[in-house]
């Protein structure tokens, strides 16, 4: 079979090329295309619209990074809540914690969840759980239907254009607050803070005009545009860099990037990135 | 003019790839090719053997992580030692410490030096400062002439393949070794953690047998394969997880990546890395 290769533009000039065996699905959904190619460096990978959402190789590090600092933070994670994140690698690492009794998951489009459940059952394994409900629904109408309901938010959303580009504006950041109980936080994907210094500006100037501490961390995700990757830590009650980290033993056996000691140095970002976002 | 990429393939099946505006230089040396690429995203990258080593943009990431580290945890670095680096990088940032009093720069190409004198001045301009010799020749002849001569030694090689597989030895490490002055701390470039952390790992356990204290730390390179770079730090006086950082009010100013936080925070890996590498 003749080579070929997929690339994905991060820039108009700079992009990811994988080498790939065959495309196992494509179709047109009714927000987006869903892809699923075979690579031969990365296994099965995840395309909504031509860009990369997970791999099997590399996706851990998303999903390990966007759960557990926030359910470690928070002293009773018992009500979690996620917008987007329909492969279901966020609910697995979720359920993780003993402490958490229920996950919501609000994906709004059926076909992501359909096209994990058959190709990425390591991610989307968890959706069966008896905690989990999967919620196919538009995350605004669920967040003002719940409001004071969830310990922990985790926005698990794609880049900001489309369908997402509603979840990185005011409005959604304010009902996402009003669906936090007392103590809460929320957690937000918020792009390359390399590539995209700007919309993570953007991001965390709203957030601070709603919440008390707001502070980006960071992770090393090798597919996404410039292999580093942020995310922003929002709450009233919970100072990331100085809050006590729950115990949960359970934790400590199966975790390929996260750990306690990792949860503070991932809020120590480089200068570049310092003057980008003061605290 | 049609649009042309240039492509590294990091791996036989991924690799990255970028818009190229024009040639600037292209000459085989006795060493390696050495190439000049004008890029539209990241400005000029200097290539060897089709391998990128530095980019206008994001160079400011290695030069300042191989460094300032090392130079901040020693007491008192007075005579540093480069060997390779013959682009000058890290010589620009070794002197922005007033605590050092001289620095050579071994490279065994004087191609690679030529080149960017001429088509990097932000990097090589600090190769005409008075506390700067730089000499054109094998780092090994040079390391057996200079026994307990160094404070610090910055090991900035290439990838090991070619000339530079030699650096990644064990009797490579015995010279650096004897060629520090007690007290010394050596910093290894030592490839990605992701990408080819058997390398990574045959380092530390040759490093290991030698050194008191061997540590890894890591930084993020967009156009360094996986975007996930390490340094591997080894002395026998200095521990990087404990050690007081020396006050150096010049570097306040100026540092895009590194910060003295950020010292403490780059030795934090992730779990897949301290599973390679356990301490």
């Amino acid at each position: 079979m003749a080579e070929t290769w997929f690339t994905e533009k991060h820039t108009p000039h700079a992009g990811l090329t994988l080498a790939v065996g065959g495309r196992l699905f494509d179709q047109q959904s009714p927000y987006q295309r869903v892809e699923v190619l075979e690579t031969l460096e990365f296994g099965r990978m995840l395309l909504l619209d031509g860009c990369v959402m997970v791999t099997d190789r590399d996706e851990f590090v998303y999903h390990e990074m966007i759960v557990h600092p926030a359910l470690l933070a928070h002293p009773r994670p018992e009500q979690v809540l996620i917008v987007g994140g329909g492969d279901g690698g966020s609910v697995r690492e979720a359920l993780r914690h003993q402490a958490v009794r229920s996950v919501h998951l609000v994906e709004i489009d059926p076909v992501v969840i359909d096209t994990c459940r058959r190709f990425f059952p390591a991610l989307s394994g968890g959706l069966d759980d008896p905690r989990v409900t999967v919620l196919v629904k538009d995350g605004f109408d669920h967040l003002d239907a719940h409001q004071g309901a969830y310990d922990v938010i985790l926005v698990d959303s794609m880049d900001p254009v489309g369908e997402a580009a509603k979840l990185f504006t005011s409005p959604f950041f304010e009902k996402v607050k009003r669906a936090l109980a007392p103590g809460g936080i929320a957690v937000f994907q918020s792009e390359s803070p390399f590539y995209h210094a700007d919309i993570l500006r953007q991001l965390m100037e709203s957030l601070r005009e709603r919440f008390r501490h707001v502070a980006p961390y960071l992770a090393h995700i090798p597919t996404y545009p410039s292999g580093l990757w942020s995310f922003t830590f929002a709450s009233d009650a919970v100072n990331p860099r100085t809050c006590p980290l729950r115990d949960e033993p359970a934790l400590a056996a199966g975790l390929k990037y996260f750990h306690p000691e990792l949860f503070r140095a991932a809020f120590v970002t480089p200068n570049y990135l310092r003057q980008v976002t003061p605290r």
